[in-house]
């Protein structure tokens, strides 16, 4: 299934998006469980769905972020698409690159659960604090079931769906700080959307990743090339720490970043930067001066 | 005020711990607000507080951590006390140390907010996981006010008050993988509390901080001989990220830890660590293997 959170009338709610059709079904959820975005449909586990009511057009609601507010930080994995691997260690803004350009174990840092922004959203771009703002497309994994020290073979059952994260950063304070929390986790800098789909409806091992800024193709891969795959990712994380439902890892970006240019190329105020991977949908945002 | 987040017959309270009289008033909170301890008197700001109820005696509540399950990640700064930083430079585990022993500016990264456990709890060793699990001693701020752009003079402005923090870290981990987040989110490897004291309590100045293993003192400084101070660390942070009431922002740790000896002294199960800030109390809890 395809979810969508989103607002009408300025009530929150989750419900299932019809390509075809362009149309979203709201669940019967309670306004107060319609609150936590998709997060009400992750946490039944196993339990039945409420019945969807009347479709509502797409055009007629306001598409949010599908978790709007995660529960704790957001889990992000660095460097792992090979060519991003090396783009970024010849960058000099990358302060793990004395282990060399490709890592040996998976680099995990976390976004502010704050900084989720959905779909269409203005992401802000503040002088004073960042004069290189780049962008990175990402497949985000969406946690389903709870667990600790989750086996490689069994990692996937632990998975509820896939969504669109763009995972923005300031690549001066990326370098600056040494620790990646700050330059990852400035006000706005993580659009998700524009909806999840559940894992039995994405093709893992074909589906493409793409970013354009302002219509020009700058990052074309696919989500089967990370470095460390995500069965790695998930038993990594939870050897000694439990998963939760509901937790968000961003994958990773493949190589085309802005600072993989020479001159770079950073985002201004106006640019448009798409995010498109197949089977789930288009993540569009616009940047804009912080005001 | 010296606030504690406790239960009493499976219940959680909120209440104004007394030291003289040796007990604890609870606020007449409901049950739903007292769920998110102390942030019932942060969320308050302004406002006046509900009034207590008769004071209990503290050997008759279970105390809990002041914030038992912060809204997000836990901010924590590294190499923070000079010493420090040099012994951990040394220490072979150091993914920054490329950047000098003493940071150019501060390092900041995160722990999961369901690593917190309260005082007396057991802090889990996983044998299979990491072979060298560390204490850290610090003092945690706790943002009262929320604020984005805040300058060093209004720093304190937007500090509730303090409490305490053994940001405990597998030292393997945090090498192995380059970013801090794991070697330091591991389940109850963040032992806070007993309880919190609010700022006009506090003698910032004056503090001292003392960390013993088993009775012996490990570490033992003040908490004014920060590299970055307090309100470098809030304005550091808040420059493009909005802050809010209720984060929590652990400053770093003095020198002694176990990678500072050599051979190392790592925490083995049935350890016990204490760690004792002047003003606010004591934070003692025990290393037990993970069954």
């Amino acid at each position: 299934m395809r979810v969508a959170t989103f607002s009408i009338a300025g009530e929150r709610r989750v419900g299932l998006v019809d390509l075809d059709r362009q149309t979203v079904a709201p669940f019967d959820f309670t306004v107060e469980a319609a609150r936590s975005g998709i997060l009400a449909v992750i946490d039944r586990g196993a339990a039945p769905l409420p019945r969807t009511l009347s479709p509502l057009p797409l055009s007629a609601v306001e598409i949010e972020a599908p978790i709007p507010r995660p529960r704790r930080n957001i889990f992000c994995v660095g460097k792992n698409y090979h060519e991003h691997a090396h783009e970024f260690a010849r960058s000099g803004f990358d302060s793990s690159a004395a282990a060399g350009a490709v890592p040996k174990n998976p680099i995990i840092f976390s976004k502010l659960p704050d900084s989720v922004v959905p779909n269409h959203a203005k992401v802000l771009i503040d002088a004073k604090v960042s004069s290189s703002i780049d962008y990175e497309a990402e497949l985000a994994v969406i946690i389903g079931r709870e667990g600790r020290g989750i086996s490689k073979e069994n990692a996937l059952d632990h998975v509820w769906g896939y969504t669109i994260v763009n995972d923005v950063t300031a690549r001066d304070l990326q370098g600056k700080y040494s620790q990646w929390l700050i330059g990852k986790s400035q006000d706005t800098f993580c659009p998700m959307g524009p909806w999840a789909v559940s894992k039995d409806e994405f093709d893992l091992a074909n589906a493409g990743i793409r970013c354009f800024v302002n219509g020009d193709l700058r990052q074309n891969s696919k989500v089967s090339l990370l470095i460390f795959d995500i069965p790695t990712i998930i038993a990594t994380l939870s050897e000694g720490i439990t998963l939760r439902p509901g937790d968000i890892i961003a994958t990773g970006t493949p190589s085309g970043v802005g600072i993989g240019f020479d001159p770079p190329k950073y985002l201004k105020s106006g640019d448009v930067v798409r995010v498109e991977i197949d089977g789930i949908g288009t993540l569009e945002n616009r940047f804009a001066e912080f005001a």
